[in-house]
């Protein structure tokens, strides 16, 4: 770690006490635990995902609060595709039907709206994938299909692999704060999925930004 | 690389076709960047942004499409932290004044409505941070302080970087296509920050647990 | 009627059918609408609304689809009034604490998401306001307070009022589809409320401007 | 007027001062207005409106504050008629095209960010429809059609009709605040919109109600 340091830190300010270390630090947590974390992943778990959002005849993603974020940032490249996607919550989102796809994303798994929801998806005989950290959760158990992601959820269960993996830092969840490691794991493993079903729909980059929104 | 990918694949399916291998490509490269681009994180630059975040009356963060979206859940935590924080274009976001600090998140700087608030930012005299791969940019050059993301904007500007440290892949933008990269360590780099602004507040991750929605 | 289609409609399209003319009825019954809803408005159960959101630590509003942005425009102007007010779900609203209100929206009273926030709200012992059409629904049964709004609920209970008044208009679902008449006369009767803050607090046109968002 | 007071406010408060006498008011002018405003609509241009809607590839919504909510209400209407529609901001929405309709709505025409996009939006060879109290204002005059509002915009202009008609109220903009009437009447305006769009497409409330979100 101290040559990473040595990196970081431009010399001028090496002899005084080194600027924005715990930024340093979270930095690498952050950057080791996505490197892990994407390592862990169940690629048939994934491929199937990919498999049920590329024969939908919707798509709709839902989420709360910054794990609703990522789904937003995955529901746009979605709609860069060319593919039928809404937001569950915005204003334009229609009725889900039968034959559509929700993704759910949560780390606990037991976000109070998302369970609820959760329930009308399978009411209605959608079909309900789930990213969350935590597959023997109620929305895990109720899903379709779920998508592992090792991150520490708020309630500060599945620690464990990250406590393994990165058992130096003490202070784990002051470098990491509530659903840091989930929601950015989740965003950078929904990017690349988004690279793979560019690939599987012969999709380039000029594609998507064809369809990229010019009202900004 | 070929290590890797046998830890990644399970071993019933290595005999076939590699499942996902665009994906796997792509979460490779993602984190690769990530590492690079924070290590090159100018951590003076770094220091004054929070700095100046922690002498504003209120902090108001801005940003369209998915660089809004990582904007957002940089606020949720700015929240958590019991700092009073607004997002641009919320129901319930104030009225600018001098003594507030405006963050804006844009990959290009060109972003033309965040251009154009910019312009009222500085008219108003509030300070003007701007987090962007294009300090040179239009937004760039009217900031107050800039933080440099080593990372892809959309308009394929600032490649340089990437394409030296991650030269083998031929279709970098496949792999990442339009301002993802940047996006992606933004949120990452903006969370790191996170945790240097817990320490240099005396926060512990409890504090922000208490502070978290309910209502969710 | 034919007097009001007489001045509306301009003379030299008189002799053809009449342009818009559903548009022309629609507007009528709106109107209509309104005026009588308003009057049926149980004041002393408004005033009790005003006294605890003025008494308030800081007030939440929640509501979802329509209903949620007439929340949203009436939370605009309870922070223009300087209030201390939030969205539920919006970025930076931070966790409902006991001494806080929650206004809530919902026509029929029976939105699956906001009634189980609802039981969130009397958990936390916070104070719980509806505004509704239906005060005998499970969200109207366990508020602290009701207001209620004459208006068809998206569920069509509670026209019965609607059908007395305006008897003449056969079609009236189409000239008011949904939730319509509830979501307009909300927001009717909470623009009201705000002039009655306005002069309860001593506040003037001039201060809500001041308070108004500059980066529009 | 005596006789609406005696019957909105109940007996046994009735000797005392009345109670929320300023929301009475406030009701009572806005009510006074919508109904003026709609007669003053030129149905012409409003009938124009509805065939570029009905001619359009896709519809794009944008304003911004209330008048931005006063929008999203529109897009969620028009979405549940069947239309293809976006609201400009949120997560999904695609790339505007030539051969698409753009609905802005703002009071007082100048609202900077919504100018901006509207040069965008005729650059790109879109139509631009503007719903405004100003059809004189910047935006206005790039406009392809207007609808005037006779509502006060927030700069208050065009107050001239509200003061004339309802000139007894001294305090005008104490009960109607900033650009309140602009953004209630365009609402009503809207709303009877989607009434004639119903009759023109052959649509029924059920045939609405089957499109109406069911994750809420």
């Amino acid at each position: 770690m101290a040559e990473d340091e040595n990196r970081a830190i431009p010399e001028e300010t090496n002899k005084e006490a080194p600027k924005c270390q715990t930024l340093h630090e979270s930095m690498e947590l952050l950057t080791k635990h996505i490197e892990q974390a994407l390592k862990e992943l169940d690629l048939n778990s994934v491929s199937e995902m990919l498999d049920e959002i590329l024969g939908a005849k919707s798509i709709f993603v839902m989420g709360t609060g910054r794990s609703g974020l990522v789904g937003k940032a995955f529901a746009t490249r979605l709609m860069h595709l060319g593919l039928r996607v809404y937001v569950v919550g915005e204003s334009t989102t229609p009725a889900l039907r039968s034959g559509d796809v929700v993704v759910a994303i949560s780390g606990s798994g037991e976000t109070l709206s998302i369970v609820d929801l959760g329930r009308v998806v399978k009411k209605i005989r959608a079909s309900l994938i789930v990213v969350t950290s935590q597959p023997d959760s109620t929305l895990g158990r109720m899903a379709d299909k779920t998508v592992r992601i090792f991150g520490r959820a708020k309630n500060g269960k599945g620690d464990y692999l990250v406590q393994h993996l990165l058992g130096k830092y003490a202070k784990l969840s002051e470098l990491a704060p509530l659903g840091t490691t989930f929601e950015i794991t989740t965003l950078v493993f929904l990017d690349a999925a988004i690279a793979e079903l560019m690939v599987r729909m012969g999709k380039d980059s000029k594609a998507l930004e064809d369809m990229h929104d010019k009202l900004q």
